[in-house]
């Protein structure tokens, strides 16, 4: 049987462009998708409520005459949480508040200074007044996703955030209305696919137009959140999750083949990589991702995913192994060294960085406080993690005094009669005193 | 002859309506358009320079054997500097200088902070390594969005800001050159279109790959960015500028009317609209609207925009005016008014606000400090002006202790059984001693 992962050495010639291959990854355009998507937004733009009871029907079986049936009530959400043990109830609340606690640093602030003329500049700081959140609905619906996406869109003070999430032929996920419920979710009507992106978009008779969607979602809803932005903001479009291990050898090849597993299972574009200066524990990581394999649940999924797009790279120094992981721009980089501090500022791009042996990526994921939200495919380098200040937009404050209007005048009818803006140059004469 | 104006009031039933109907725009997709840009972005994605250099001789009628023959020296942009007159490098000076004022005190900082078991949480900031600028040629090639593109850029700390603009049949503007050189930017290409988003995406030989692009552009080049966008950060895709003029007709009427102007100069598509609770003040700027138009250089322009687009509209009262504004979310806001001050806290959506009658517009366009790329259409419900924020990015930072590992291992565990992700659940339970 051939090892499930392959073995790189970045000293050989065609590293790099081996490298790249491996990380190459572009969704496919799917025209019969762009067309259904196209449809169901125009329907639902149209004739609003009719519409999206009539897809949620035809995609989820659920028969209703309302959309006000496909509300729910809080005291299901509550009820929700309450029928959950005693251990799940404290471990989302325990969570919940620790990610709370972190976002709450993230909010930024209103300012201003005066100039010695009177004048004044600034910045105006404002909470969304409206907020969507798409939850998927079966395999992939997350309880945990919840909580990074509502939490810090009410520490920024979002006034009002509305859940959707598509409950096929009626079965719905208590842990997710459960999290709904202690993250302090205002609405949550039960309707996916793009007929949900759609209605928050658009606002129909029942549910209001937000100002933003944010929230994971198949193909569908993806190409649906691509279409109505311009019309309402959303988070990024997120590909397959990744993560990177950066190993002198140092830790235990156990915990590494498990945290490459983590990453794995999620589903079998997942990738999971480690970079590594130390041969002889890349063999023993080798060794365990075939020991520990077989006892796993999600196996076949893993080993698909390793097999694919999973790699074990020898390194010559962990300077390579940062330059190759600013190259990747990973979304999870686990630096899992014995002095791993001295290499965290090393890092230019990365979503998050889990520094040493215990810092392991599923603590991040659901409880240690940072937001699981991250940038993947690269876009590390240009964009962050989901945060409060995603929630939060600037206002420019331009209070120029009457000394400050005879000073900058003179400069803007300069420049607007250099760019053959004469209306511009006039505005700013007509405020000139002399 | 009809008045240029429409006039409008919030009292009557209709009201809300004709309102959404006068601010309802949307680009119409173009198939030409978007077949073009397919077929250029492939092009110069397989084969690099070769075919930049041959969209360059046909879009732009420039003849050139190598790229390196559309790279301009920092020489040229020196030169063009000094060609200036006094006034003018002195005002483009000015105008840098309170530009770089201003953002520097939106440069956002690394944050971290400790826990009682030792465990450190945070967020590490950086700036992007290299950013892309467009500049248009022609009509629209303004050197004020030369310096309010790339000084934010450079106040974040971008490694190397490369800045493209065309210059069909070599014709050069020598004010962007000499804003370019001001602003600090490294390398300039003389190419443009969607060629050039093209070449900053994806890389060619010469033009090393960017991580953002950002910048105003046409049809095709707006095309380019939002389908690299994912390869590559964009800023917003713009759509008309727009100014809301909020007055309590205090102020002087052909000040306000000016301020119309100047907006309408930009483009037939351009909106500007007055809100005003004094009926006889709007009788006197609809005269002088009508007195003033025939003395603009520009007032072909002025008058389709003000006629498709503009409308001066009376309110009841200042309350119902912020109200609307809110609605509008309007790009600029002036608010013309006698006391302006309070009233700014009402405003949760703009762009930016310009508080008091000597605050116009125009200043803010060039000198003033803030930047004059702000959300258009609706977006400032859900998006900020551009600033040094955009040219930076956040990477989570994720230090737990031992013991850390041991409280929040448990919780992580429970969570992710819950989710039926075992190998997240095995990675934390590994680290766990008990």
């Amino acid at each position: 049987m051939s090892p499930t992962m392959r073995r790189l050495d970045a000293r050989e010639a065609e590293f790099l462009s081996t490298l790249d291959a491996l990380l190459a990854f572009e969704a496919e355009a799917d025209e019969r998708i762009d067309a259904a998507v196209s449809e169901i937004l125009r329907a639902v733009r149209t004739t609003g409520d009719a519409a999206v009871i009539e897809y949620t029907r035809r995609f989820d079986h659920l028969e209703v005459s309302s959309m006000a049936a496909l509300e729910l009530p809080h005291a299901e959400l509550k009820a929700a949480l309450d029928s959950l043990s005693v251990e799940q109830r404290e471990a989302l609340r325990i969570a919940a508040d620790r990610v709370r606690q972190y976002h709450e640093r993230q909010k930024i602030a209103s300012w201003s200074y005066q100039e010695a003329d009177g004048s004044v500049l600034g910045q105006q700081v404002t909470a969304l007044d409206r907020v969507g959140l798409y939850v998927p609905g079966g395999r992939a619906s997350y309880p945990s996703s919840v909580l990074m996406n509502a939490v810090p869109a009410k520490v920024a003070g979002v006034g009002e955030l509305i859940m959707v999430v598509p409950t096929p032929r009626g079965e719905k996920n208590p842990l997710v209305l459960a999290a709904a419920a202690i993250a302090g979710v205002d609405r949550v009507f039960t309707i996916g696919g793009a007929q949900a992106v759609a209605a928050l978009a658009y606002g129909t008779q029942t549910i209001p137009q937000v100002d933003k969607i944010v929230g994971p979602g198949n193909a569908y809803v993806a190409e649906a959140k691509r279409r109505v932005f311009g019309t309402v903001g959303i988070d990024m479009v997120a590909g397959p999750s990744e993560v990177l291990i950066i190993s002198d050898g140092s830790g235990n090849p156990d915990w590494v083949a498990m945290d490459l597993f983590a990453q794995a299972e999620h589903d079998e574009l997942a990738q999971s990589i480690l970079l590594c200066t130390d041969a002889a524990f890349i063999d023993a990581v080798a060794a365990a991702v075939e020991r520990l394999l077989p006892t796993m649940p999600r196996r076949e999924i893993i080993a698909r995913s390793l097999a694919n797009r999973g790699a074990l790279i020898h390194v010559d120094s962990l300077e390579q192994a940062c330059a190759i992981a600013n190259r990747i721009a990973p979304e999870h980089l686990e630096l899992s060294l014995e002095t791993p501090e001295p290499w965290v500022e090393k890092i230019r791009h990365a979503g998050a960085i889990f520094v040493g042996h215990h810092s392991v990526e599923a603590l991040g994921d659901y409880c240690a406080g940072p937001n699981h939200v991250l940038p993947t495919m690269r876009s590390a380098r240009f964009s962050s993690p989901l945060g409060v200040y995603d929630f939060q937009k600037r206002t420019s404050i331009v209070n120029i005094s009457d000394a400050g209007a005879q000073t900058l005048g003179r400069v803007a009818s300069i420049l607007a009669h250099g760019e053959g803006l004469q209306a511009h140059a006039r505005s700013a004469e007509m405020r000139l005193k002399s």
